[in-house]
């Protein structure tokens, strides 16, 4: 089991949900880092099942046609030995259904206008991936590599694909 | 090692060239089964890397502004037990540079008219992904279960994502 938790690569979806030039995000606790709501895919999920359990999961609202936005890949580096890769597939929405949740066991909600964004402490490379896919019509793909303390190493955004 | 060769996930890119209703198709020997041409991510890959690495690998040819069409999910089942998990992107394009090989070493590279390809032998869940990725204009997303003889146990497609 051990073994298994270490290799089976993570998958995560989430959704940027856009509502009156604001977005919902999550301030996690650990690093009072804000995030999009999402999480990761159990075995057998279409991607966008997954983001619309996870979405759900996470805010009680249930997502409307969310569209592939962006697909990333994560490479995680202790000294310069690869550790671990994931992937992530980040969704767009302009409508749900159902009442924002009073509680989150992940973190705080918050509506927070577009236009702050860059000023939130994140991951560096979630401003980038922000950057994009708020301009892109059409998905995006992405790798970021960061050290086991969440520096980024480097990154590199492809256009739309 | 065995461990990590067992539970690391694979992922796939590959693409759906379209030129004069054609598509190139790879005859793979094994069984004797069609193929779009594409193959493994390496780590740290954008997905778009990828697969204009691997196109231009088995084909030659350098694929120009490749499109992401579908992202799959793929269970592989030995009786009732997952025995491992892999994603497949696959891109659509219709312009590359480049002249075809005369030699892959994976199969025997051949043009088939789009109308044909309902006809021919593959995987059982691939004929329903190049029906759906021909007809949309947006990614799709889908789940494919299958048993390890290759065997379509259950499929699922969301509309576009």
């Amino acid at each position: 089991m051990f073994m298994k938790e270490v290799f089976v690569m993570q998958r995560v979806t989430n959704c940027i949900v856009i509502e009156n030039n604001h977005i919902l995000l999550l301030k996690k606790p650990r690093r009072g880092w804000y995030a999009i709501p999402g999480g990761k895919m159990e075995p057998g999920e279409t991607i966008q099942e997954s983001v619309v359990r996870e979405y759900w999961e996470e805010t009680a609202l249930t997502l409307e046609n969310p569209k592939l936005s962006g697909v990333f890949t994560f490479s995680m580096y202790d000294n310069d030995q690869l550790e671990t890769e994931w992937m992530m597939f980040t969704f767009k929405a302009t409508s749900y259904q159902g009442e924002l949740t009073e509680h989150c066991d992940e973190g705080e909600l918050e509506w927070v206008p577009i236009d702050h964004i860059h000023s939130l402490p994140m991951a560096e490379g979630d401003h980038k991936i922000y950057e994009y896919i708020l301009s892109a019509s059409s998905p995006v793909s992405g790798a970021f590599s960061y050290t086991n303390e969440f520096e980024l190493i480097d990154c590199r955004m492809n256009d739309e694909v």
